[in-house]
């Protein structure tokens, strides 16, 4: 079986990016993935501005602190100076652009007005206290990068550059499709032997918080026939399709029979826990990845496996997720696979939900993130494990 | 000047928690927060079912390997068994239902079916290979809390409940205002002395992130009359009123004394860098959270002051974000007040933004998150710091 890293690799060495981009309108951008370099088409700040509320001058104009300099403009933000009269001086708030010829503004803290003149009590260095043009940004330089995905201080980055609108790809396509005749909805009544659908909301939920588009298959029932329907419609019109549940050993696991019939799995079992019989292929040259049908495998799986092969899909360059150690505070015996062990976790460490069946849902409800446990690992309490706090997935 | 945690817990102390209430369709409520506890109406799984592909049996009938016993249904997933005759055997799928009369599953491998009987080579203890109805969540036992806002995996977990609709708070409204003569829309032309309005961007963004519904009043312009007028149809409307701007000690700055003379402010300036200039206080009765201008403050005050706020007046009962210990890999000066770095984190340390000027709002884009330095604290390389990926916000 290949290892969890293994599986990642092989999904993105098969992962088609997207091309087709958009211009889209900058406050509709969060979370959208730039399709080109982010480059500043002016600088930042566009002119000399003052960086308080002051007074600007020529620094060379000052003599004595008992002199008065006589105010000759009153510059606030957005408005437009005149040239500096020569040895004059200028009242200037923060923001405001700073008048030619003045070359420092001093802080009003330092001065005193009286009768439409100023006296400076304490002289700054010459070129104190203003933001020079450009000094943040200067016009020409990639400020974000081709495969950014887009968070909302980038849509105020932007925004200071002056652009309406923002070239990105347009979103993913991704096929959703349970499988399985016990599946009810919510709100249906349910009989004898029938359970609710979790894993379409699971997956609907996670897919659209990650800014796809979502091509909602419905159920399909425990019958080759349909599913072959349904593997074929959704392969027409999706990016990437993804099943949960049929890609078992049982003789009623039609999925990846369906699969292998169409087109192709590539990629079959990961030594991961939960979430083992992980399937990876295409339907007529669309990518499909068939997630296991146990609820905690499918959600597992699709923030650990699949997550960095649609990000790539997408076009996003950085797919990674950072762990970060934390405290064990329970005991746990080595595992042969890669374990995703359901935690709770607050300042002195991470808890270990009692019941870790993949079958049982609430253990994800219950706690807010994963700890990693390699192969041949044990964990005791107190020793340092990886942690993966759920955020850093979306 | 109040320290950061003084004035969460002011703000906190101020809050008015939303009562008004709305049942909304379950796949539309990633995001949203509870407004009541959500009590399982069903057991977890419904009833007794196979936890593998193979044969139930009542486990006191088996006498040998060798003997045979006759097949005497077959059950899949979501199919309606009937009792388990006496002395057979039920060819069984995962997720499929135990018939009555059986309380033992014997797993396929260590079974070999010939002629419609089946001869079980290895017996597993009784009761093996079922889950139990009502084994991972019992009818009345309460999953989640009031307060708790929803993610992907508890929308998975609400539907395998058969909850079809969810009660949660409506959205909390946030009236959103930029103040400054200087601002301009991306898109426009600029004139000197004039820059874009990225608070805007940045606040809306985050604002919608969070799930608050956005009241955009646009931009104030700086003259106290207009400040006035918007402020005041803005409390109308809002349940918080977030300005940028005007908040300083400038003539100029007129959001201030507005607001004190139609309601109160209760908090100015706090302890914090950057962002001091940051107000609280109510407009005839409205909450109104004045951020300063410069757009790096307006993105940290926002994350870390008003965010806590906010969630409150939303439901949210947990509103705390949690730092995670990191290695800095810089040098930085004590500071006097509570400073909060814009960073670059890899799985080796994090690295600081060389320019850590309130206005450079290219620091947040550059990075992933903040590290925060306590007051009087001095960083030096190779020590351990408090490091809050920006993820961890959202």
């Amino acid at each position: 079986m290949l290892s969890v890293n293994e599986a990642i690799d092989t999904l993105l060495e098969n992962c088609k990016r997207l091309v087709d981009s958009e211009d889209i309108s900058l406050m509709e951008a969060t979370g959208r993935t730039l399709a080109a370099d982010l480059i500043a088409a002016i600088d930042v700040p566009p002119a000399d501005n003052s960086a308080m509320d002051g007074y600007a001058i020529r620094w060379s104009d000052w003599t004595d602190t008992e002199t008065a300099i006589p105010l000759s403009q009153r510059i606030t933000a957005g408005s437009v100076p005149a040239e500096l009269a020569s040895g004059s001086a200028a009242r200037i708030f923060t923001g405001a652009a700073v008048p030619g010829g003045a070359d420092t503004v001093v802080m009003q803290e330092h001065c005193s007005e009286n009768d439409k003149a100023v006296k400076i009590l304490k002289l700054p260095p010459e070129g104190a206290n203003i933001r020079r043009r450009g000094q943040d940004i200067s016009s020409g330089q990639t400020v974000l990068n081709v495969g950014h995905r887009l968070r909302c201080q980038d849509l105020g980055l932007a925004a200071s550059l002056g652009m309406a609108e923002v070239p990105v790809f347009r979103r993913l396509r991704v096929a959703v499709m349970s499988t399985g005749d016990e599946l009810r909805e919510p709100g249906e009544p349910i009989a004898p032997g029938q359970i609710y659908n979790s894993n379409r909301y699971t997956m609907k939920s996670q897919l659209a918080t990650w800014g796809f588009e979502i091509i909602d298959m419905g159920v399909a029932r425990d019958d080759p026939e349909i599913v072959r329907e349904m593997m074929l419609k959704a392969a027409e019109q999706a990016d990437v399709i993804i099943t949960s549940g049929g890609v078992s050993v049982g003789e009623e696991d039609h999925v990846k029979a369906v699969v292998e019939d169409l087109g192709a799995i590539n990629l079959w079992r990961i030594a991961v826990k939960p979430g083992k019989p992980f399937a990876f292929g295409q339907v007529q040259g669309t990518p499909f990845i068939g997630l296991p049908g146990n609820p905690v495998s499918v959600f597992v799986t699709l923030l650990v496996i699949a997550r960095p092969y649609l990000f790539a899909c997408q076009g996003i360059t950085d797919t990674s997720v950072h762990a970060v150690r934390h405290t064990a505070r329970f005991n746990k015996k080595v595992s042969h696979r890669e374990d995703y062990l359901r935690v709770r976790s607050d300042q002195a460490g991470v808890e270990l939900f009692t019941n870790q069946s993949s079958g049982v849902l609430f253990s994800t409800s219950w706690g807010d993130g994963l700890v990693r446990q390699g192969v041949g690992a044990e964990i005791q309490a107190g020793s340092l494990v990886d942690f993966l706090p759920y955020a850093v997935f979306n």
